[in-house]
């Protein structure tokens, strides 16, 4: 299946179906994501089986047969016989950490549902992520104005609220499950969408299994956001785009900073980016370098064991080449033995360590160790909700994954999760193929050590070439009064059906 | 003198000179800053005598006098007696910590000297600032082409670059002026240009001082630059309404991530801003909030003394009203003792503290006492060069100071620096004043306690007022690849004309 356009201007409903199966390019204009265009329904893709890399190959047989079981009862519920039945409402919750354009697939969901009144029917968002549907706190998107449901392409955050919270297994915490299954059974919800990274598709992949377990059809489909970029699979997730671009863009104009007081004043600066295991967001930094010299000079990544030794003598390098040295380091850098250099001790609750406080550490080892005067930067929200700066390509991606995961469902696809698949880096071209959420969730995606120079301080033009087109493309929210101008839904709440409460 | 032009489209250079006296608007466009616009040079003004506050009167006679002298002297040099003689060189520095519109102003100096061929020869710049003068490393800017200096006006950092040194008195470090008169004599430089904050200000008017000591003539005029927005006298200073945008802009996406995850994660944000003693940045966060409840909820302002006790009953008022806390914190807040909270007794050459690391330790306060998981950011560098999110309105007045400080240099007005004069709220109208450096240099403007609400932990509607125009307008810089696409200038050295090497 090929979801994209090409970046020709649709002009009608007849040329729009013409493009249907011609693939994205990069800074073009995504036809069906334009809100004012008023089109018919779009055909549900059929008959799919261009799954990458032998993905689905890889699927057991009776997991395929139960999902496609579940799947034809969900959809034969909406037509039997040739009788229309009431179609089943679709659940759709944002989870994890957010993005500058995961409502960007929020609004590739809500409205390319709109385009389907005959296949889905209500769509109730989560309130938190989850938590939402366990404690029946539903939001009514069928309230909202078109036009708000257009604005959240431009607007960060998640629209309905997101959540750390991790589904145990379903052995451990059935009473949660069959909590679940309550909520949707009430509902009339067989539809399901989920929209975060690994951990989010985990959950979306075990509500699947347990459809399968406690026989309630349910067609799961996960919606890849991370701004890590380390799900498998996709070439790229949704959310990464926009960060490579505001910590290349602020390196970039930090650095001229710096240049402009290396003589007198600070001559090291050092910005720390989030990214716990995976480097992704660090290495996107190296692209605010354009010629030899230009700054970043060091990259500190998660990949690489960081030796004190090693990065004092690459610093002094820089600082005796250009009088300056900047360095991009990673939140989650370690030490030789495996350890996080800086960790505050805290855990969230998926248990991962709350980080932060890199840049201040290497600040004061090349401040005591060297002797210069430095500045640091941690940007930490500000890089991953910083939609003034979105990248286009991403904010395209976003919604295409948000417009298949709703048109895998209306096919019956269960358990699946739309993927960006690349065709080629120049011109950038992409489409949209279907994963496998056996072989996404609860995996993390590193960057391959052929995109990591020779010294561990850097990228490879391999890794450069897979970055740059992700941040291409301007997308300005409108401003009002000199601010961006962001949608807040009115996000009614569905009335509850359920007597009994439930604590998360 | 009103050096304005209306948001009118200049048509012809007939319509410029009528518009020539009609103030400008916000989000208009400067007709004279239009590269692309070919105009005869522009009338110098004459006669002015509208000082603002009555500045001027409070000269002292003998300076004026000394200072009209010598301007009349410079001016004498271009053309006496009918015979046109060769005309003084410029000498043009930026000094400081830069902005994202400091090299605006550069554009209006050389843009503006360009079209007064007849009044002013090269304009030659100092290589980090006034060190440039003293180690005689000047930069040709005659040989940058037109386009290049048009881009000065989209590009952040400081193109010849800037530094942090000031010249200590005449009487202390006579050496240093006697070198200065040295290599302004060797390049036949008649006017002295240097574009800074309160410091620059101040070496700007001790070489004025030095020209009358050493009766050497040269014009001498300050151009404002400070994102602290600390000079006296003139209403803002440019490169601070571009700080105010990035900080609102930034602190209202950081807060919709913030409303996301504070259901199940992050309860406190903090934003630590720069601001050595005055609190206008920390002040700028505020206009982020558009509603009652929305982020910020607290400001730390370093014109109030913090109180722990009050500081965390705060917080807690705001995480049981919201459910959250947002918290911009300047660097430069102070206990109660008068001593900044977070010094990390570094200073820099002016003898400052070198600040940095307020948030941490805010952070780990809230959460130590009141156990909520927060984060923190510490933008530095990357919000007085965010140039990608730069408020047009402060681009218009960075220009605007710096055409204007050539037409006061043409008019020979010696000692002064061009200043913005407020002339309405709504809609948002202001011109150029001149303002007199004895009453600009060496002095800080703070928050006024009218802008400072009741409680200290936020500001009034007075201060809204003032600040919400500053900001209005985004004047994006072109984007090459993905990124902003900033000018590198050549910077050609000028010949050396003095054999003795000068130390700094």
């Amino acid at each position: 299946m090929v979801c994209g356009y090409d970046k020709v201007k649709v002009r009608s409903d007849r040329e729009a179906r013409r493009l249907e199966h011609v693939c994205f390019e990069s800074g073009g204009r995504d036809a069906r994501s334009d809100p004012n265009r008023t089109s018919r329904p779009l055909r549900a893709p059929r008959g799919r089986s261009n799954v990458s890399k032998g993905a689905l190959r890889r699927v057991c047989v009776p997991e395929i047969l139960i999902s496609l079981m579940l799947a034809r009862e969900a959809v034969d519920g909406i037509v039997r016989q040739g009788v229309v039945m009431a179609v089943k409402n679709a659940f759709y919750a944002q989870s994890g950490g957010v993005t500058a354009v995961i409502n960007g697939s929020a609004c590739g969901v809500l409205q390319t549902a709109r385009q389907h009144v005959n296949e889905i029917g209500k769509v109730y968002a989560g309130r938190n992520g989850i938590i939402g549907a366990l404690t029946e706190d539903l939001i009514d998107t069928s309230v909202e104005f078109d036009t708000a449901i257009a604005a959240l392409k431009h607007t960060p955050g998640a629209a309905f609220g997101s959540c750390r919270y991790r589904l145990g297994s379903i052995h451990e915490n059935r009473a949660q499950y069959e909590r679940l299954i309550e909520v949707f059974r009430a509902h009339d919800i067989g539809f399901f969408f989920y929209n975060g990274g690994g951990d989010s598709q985990d959950t979306t992949y075990k509500i699947n299994q347990l459809s399968a377990e406690l026989a309630y059809p349910i067609v799961c489909v996960g919606i890849p956001k991370t701004m890590d970029n380390d799900l498998p699979i996709t070439d790229c997730s949704p959310g990464f785009g926009s960060v490579a671009k505001y910590v290349a863009t602020s390196l970039r104009e930090a650095a001229l900073d710096l240049t402009a007081m290396s003589r007198t004043s600070t001559k090291v600066f050092t910005m720390e980016v989030m990214g716990r295991h995976a480097g992704w967001t660090t290495a996107a930094c190296a692209l605010a370098a354009e010629h030899e010299g230009d700054a970043p000079h060091i990259l500190l990544l998660p990949e690489v064991a960081f030796n004190e030794e090693r990065f004092l003598a690459k610093v002094e390098d820089a600082l005796e080449r250009y009088d300056q040295c900047v360095i991009a380091v990673s939140e989650g850098v370690k030490g030789s033995d495996g350890a996080f250099l800086s960790a505050s001790g805290l855990k969230d609750s998926f248990g991962h360590s709350q980080l932060g406080g890199v840049a201040p550490l290497i600040t004061h080892l090349i401040s005591t160790k060297l002797g210069c005067k430095c500045h640091w930067a941690v940007p930490d929200y500000l890089l991953r909700s910083a939609r003034h700066i979105a990248s286009e390509t991403d904010l395209q991606q976003a919604y295409a994954v948000g417009r298949a995961a709703v048109e895998f469902a209306i096919a019956g696809r269960t358990a699946v999760m739309p993927a960006i698949r690349r065709l080629s880096d120049t011109p950038y071209r992409w489409d949209i193929i279907e994963a496998p959420l056996s072989e996404v969730a609860n995996q993390e995606k590193l960057l391959p050590p052929d995109f990591i120079s020779g010294d561990g301080f850097g990228i490879t033009e391999a890794a450069r070439r897979y970055l740059a087109p992700l941040i291409v493309g301007e997308a300005y929210p409108p401003f009002k009064n000199g601010l961006p101008d962001y949608v807040k839904l009115q996000n009614v709440a569905v009335p509850k059906r359920l007597t009994r409460q439930f604590s998360v």
